[in-house]
């Protein structure tokens, strides 16, 4: 397949163009680094430096053989995005290109006002252009399983059959999310949503967990191919940020009660879930959501994991609470179904005592570059 | 109270402007003229010509003595809107900035991309400027019916109590709206519901229907303080293009069978419902929702009384089944409830014989400048 690739130097962007290209896919990523330069602005530089898309790609080249084709631009411009479509002319399309930290769309209201225009800007564009070149490809679009939020009855895949005052009906699965980043993805599956409806677009909406861990297949033990270590709370993801705190001896960071509860996977299983979708598309007129996740956790959960590898690996693991600097029920009902990329094949990886100990002596390769001033700084949802 | 009506200068903007300074409020206008405009780029001009805000500001002070103030700009700069609100400090901020043309925004990628940027970027930047400078101010937004779409279930005022696997939860009540218009006014909910969840905003979302009709308590028959009559496909509601499309002797452009079925109200219950949502405000950190309109018709039962009324008139009115350009269900289950602006005090005014033919007699006036080239386009749905 031809699989055009937006936003594809991110946390998972970068590996799954590897992914894929090794299948034996021809990939193009597209890319404007808008994380990178929020990361170098904000102070929130990963653990170790990886290469620029050039490098990447280079570097990927001269291990596997394979190419992936790179185009550095703003995917929120037209002129920009319809030349990438006319020039590649896609049968999929993977959509990772939006800010993706929740604390930063929350940090100000210039940090908000990017994040949400951004955002529905790519995805607007993303919707133009394929109407305009390749009005039957599939898009496959990474959404989150915070659009639901925490309801007080069973998450279902997406959609919600109703029955209210003896007639009955199926809608959307009601979203209310816990930050304008994850707001900004409700927005995006409304939108796709229309466009499904109006013009029968083939639509995957990927409904995807927190996502933990670094190494996959492709990238073997090479950092120079691995993707973004984050620790700080913009943009680290709470298992790698807990496993930088405890190997840096700085006490995990839970917020509040702890009893957050959320559906995690490792990136190895995110990149399984992705090429399932692509591999076995929806159909046209069909807005296919598939929640994208292999095992639920509370944060008192994930801070107990990482306590119990640390004291395997010799670390002493604290843990302190903090005033909850989010908007968020500490403890609630959670209860969501995940039955459809399981039933594609996917192969769930959990959470064993081994992968986390691998994550965590990876990290402990880097130990002397943490900085522990990126660690927290307290981003307040409340005005 | 301190009222700023953002889009002061639209079908609605003008009257509600004159309606709340008459009872005695401090009203500020802002408006860009996106709305004449596009009207003028795309040949849709009105019945008559009106003056600009200026103008109509003026004219209206001469008539009644009162003072509207006016600010021209555009309220999707930040520069501008972060000013307005520093400058006026208001106490109710009423916002109808959006481009309001479900046929426009079907029209192509362009106008399409105007409509989601401005409609999104708008009510972001009225909630920051809120959150900046008058944080327990009341916002009342103008929302559509049109956000509901036509489910198989009764619609309910704004929200929905699911039953589901023996548990309970509520939430808003499912949206799918039939164009990127309609669509956009689904995200503004969205965006509004999560920062009156954060932030504890205080916002009345009014889902209105297809108004109709031009005079009002504060116009009498001056037509230099009329609103716009649109009358071609673009800005003009049905009803409105119904009865110039009966005076100039053009068959009604009936779109598909006609049992398309909307809720509906006069302008001057309009202007009832949004006086009587600013005079009781939502309390701090909730999201009202309010069902605005008064009767349901069909375009059938539309068609039927603009024939009626023209008998009365002695026109001979017909009326001609298009193809539906649009993409809807032209017979549908159509059931809101609509009970919290009457508990609120509306006092409706029915769509009477007597009704129809006042707004047909005003519309005869200007009969000779019906351009009947302005009527129909056919703008397409799909792709």
């Amino acid at each position: 397949m031809k699989i055009l690739i937006l936003g594809g130097d991110g946390y998972i962007g970068w590996p799954t163009a590897m992914k894929l290209s090794a299948a034996g896919h021809d990939v193009t990523v597209a890319d404007n680094y808008m994380r990178r330069n929020i990361m170098r602005d904000t102070d929130c530089e990963a653990l170790f430096a990886v290469p620029n898309l050039h490098g990447r790609a280079a570097r990927w080249k001269e291990v596997s053989g394979h190419t992936v084709e790179v185009r550095v631009g703003d995917l929120n411009s037209w002129d920009f995005i319809d030349q990438l479509f006319a020039d590649t002319m896609p049968d999929t399309i993977i959509h990772y290109a939006e800010q993706p930290s929740a604390p930063y769309s929350m940090l100000d209201r210039r940090a908000a006002d990017l994040t949400l225009r951004n955002n529905l800007g790519v995805t607007f564009n993303t919707i133009q252009a394929m109407n305009a070149h390749v009005p039957d490809a599939h898009l496959v679009k990474l959404g989150t399983m915070g659009e639901y939020g925490t309801p007080n009855i069973d998450i279902e895949e997406g959609w919600l059959e109703v029955e209210h005052k003896g007639r009955k009906d199926k809608f959307l699965f009601p979203r209310a999310a816990g930050s304008l980043y994850h707001t900004t993805k409700v927005l995006d599956t409304d939108l796709l949503w229309f466009y499904v409806r109006v013009w029968g677009l083939r639509v995957t909406d990927l409904m995807q967990g927190p996502v933990y861990g670094l190494a996959t297949d492709e990238t073997g033990d090479d950092d120079q191919l691995m993707s973004f270590l984050n620790y700080d709370e913009m943009f680290g993801t709470v298992l790698n940020r807990f496993m930088v705190q405890a190997v840096a001896g700085y006490p995990l960071t839970v917020y509040g009660k702890g009893g957050q509860t959320r559906g995690y996977l490792h990136l190895r299983d995110a990149l399984q879930c992705v090429k399932l979708a692509v591999e076995n598309p929806a159909g046209a007129g069909e807005l296919r959501v598939l929640n994208q996740f292999v095992e639920t956790f509370s944060v008192n959960d994930l801070a107990g994991h990482v306590q119990e590898s640390g004291a395997r690996l010799g670390l002493d693991v604290t843990i302190k609470s903090l005033p909850n600097p989010r908007k968020e029920m500490e403890e609630h009902y959670y209860n969501p179904v995940h039955t459809g990329l399981l039933d594609l094949g996917l192969k769930p990886n959990p959470l064993t005592a081994e992968v986390m100990d691998d994550m965590m002596g990876l990290i402990l390769r880097y130990k002397d570059q943490i900085v522990k001033e990126r660690i927290f700084r307290g981003v307040q949802w409340k005005r």
